[in-house]
């Protein structure tokens, strides 16, 4: 298996990618990592077996517009996703910008045959430990029901081979639990989720609401671009500013101080559980390659467990698996 | 000033909110309020001078369904509703369940001549804690500019007139900072809501995502009823899920136990910051008649709180200032 690593896009720079890749390549000896950036920057990386360094002089910044990626063809996300176009790479990772690393994708990397839309997928941490995987979390503003129908089987193949849930439950999000809830394509998305439990081809739940997005009785929830990035953000959000308060509250006193630093541990271990960061980010969903979106700060061990996620679709061969689901 | 008060729908029952209601009365001798429920319940209001009551035998359960407010006209709900529509009182307030009562609004209450779509406001805690007035969070599927510009004058002026803030904010919920962002309509608001900066008529102030909703940098946020209603349950589940996970982090040890216990006041007190009970409730907007609901739990400072809010928006005449504001 082959992995193309984007070092370059990164709001930490090429150290961390660098370091990742060290640790995974050495873990990880039936894969090669193409690891494309500027190679002065890569030198450390050149004495391992498996690892092939590709030069790219040119960085698509993180306050680049999401187009620079049509004239940046010798940035090193671009030079990484033209390997997937040209077939020389299983997968991608990159922590570039989200907008330019799934434009450069749309431009440059093949959609699976069958597929109505392509799709970002993000995977929430919820309360239960077990996350949730939403999609389209922003990719499109606008969705029709059938294309949700595809995020459906694209969410639920991910969830069987990739996190190793047997009958994956699907929720659609929308803002009341009976069926005619919602305007009329989030009706229609309710009943074609229905058709499809009934024909076994996804295990529907039913609709989900906002507020028990985090719960994680839900495995996959899906819904148009549009309220999946309102969803995606606002839980974030929320998630970020009530840690923060909780922090602040508690520097706030000295006797709130004394208390935190005893219960320092706790306080921690939840504040890991929420991180977006440990999640490891988005994925590009229906294109014909695995590509994963590592988050943009990501450090050395975030970035790793990217490339895990990269390693397991390839090594399950969830894009073919995907290709099979979307055919019927 | 006359208010009426559904005495009997909440999820507690009756006993809150004739404390509620004693205190007030107590403390607003130039309100009268209109208690409408059984009457029995009712008995220890009798002796108040500027408390009247009206018996009404029926009661709209939280798990009826909305419509069933058609058919119960004997209830407490729809009997203060009426008295709104025959002008027998300048306000509402109700712990009724949401769809019930926004239902028998759009029924029996006239709208103000001019607006385009009633629609509901909830009022959001704020890390900074001023909080921020969400509108449409349900109350419609879908919206249209036009619609959502009305949303805008007349969040603008309730934070006027009610909040106190003299040149309230007006950002649009959307998927990105840039103009061109979101689908056709969220695009088309975006230049309504230009415009109308442009004539003085809103300070708008640009798109908002959906991580900087609780930041509290905007006064008012509008949006489609659908995107509302995720944004608005999302950040609530996510900041309940979030202090339910500080809890149950800090109990799992005996030493977060310890801290817990020292820190208690300092975490109470982020737990009241992001408390949805204590904001009051959310707010039927658009209706000749000041209508608010009151959370169905309310415990009795709760519904004052409701209550108090009535009280403020009939003393401030603001359904007279939303007339004026939507007729240019």
């Amino acid at each position: 298996m082959r992995i193309a690593i984007d070092a370059m896009s990164g709001d930490l720079g090429s150290a961390p990618v660098v370091e990742a890749c060290r640790h995974f390549a050495n873990e990880h000896k039936d894969a090669t990592l193409v690891v494309v950036g500027k190679q002065e920057e890569l030198e450390s990386l050149k004495d391992l077996e498996n690892v092939e360094i590709v030069d790219a002089r040119d960085v698509v910044k993180m306050t680049d517009s999401v187009m620079s990626v049509r004239r940046k063809k010798e940035s090193s996300l671009v030079k990484a996703l033209m390997m997937a176009r040209n077939d020389e790479v299983d997968g991608v990772v990159s922590c570039g910008s989200t907008g330019a690393y799934y434009t450069a994708a749309m431009l440059f990397v093949k959609r699976i045959e069958g597929v109505s839309k392509s799709c970002l997928m993000a995977t929430l941490p919820t309360f239960n430990g077990q996350g949730t995987c939403l999609l389209d979390v922003g990719a499109n503003a606008e969705n029709t029901a059938e294309q949700l129908g595809d995020f459906a089987i694209m969410g639920s193949l991910y969830c069987k081979n990739v996190r190793d849930i047997g009958n994956p439950k699907v929720a659609l999000l929308n803002i009341g639990a009976e069926p005619h809830k919602g305007d009329e394509m989030h009706q229609e998305a309710y009943k074609l989720l229905n058709e499809m439990k009934e024909t076994g081809k996804v295990n529907f739940v039913g609709n989900i609401e906002g507020r028990d997005i985090l719960k994680g009785d839900a495995d996959v929830i899906v819904t148009d671009g549009f309220s999946g990035n309102i969803a995606l953000k606002s839980t974030e959000g929320a998630a970020l500013i009530v840690m923060k308060a909780v922090k602040e509250g508690l520097m706030s006193s000295t006797r709130g101080k004394i208390g935190a630093l005893i219960a320092k541990p706790a306080i921690y271990s939840v504040k890991d559980k929420f991180d977006y960061k440990t999640v490891g980010g988005a994925l590009m969903m229906g294109f014909d390659h695995a590509l994963v979106k590592a988050h943009g700060a990501s450090d050395a061990q975030a970035f790793e467990s990217a490339m895990a996620l990269t390693y397991k679709m390839v090594e399950n061969h969830v894009v073919d698996q995907l290709r099979e689901g979307l055919k019927a």
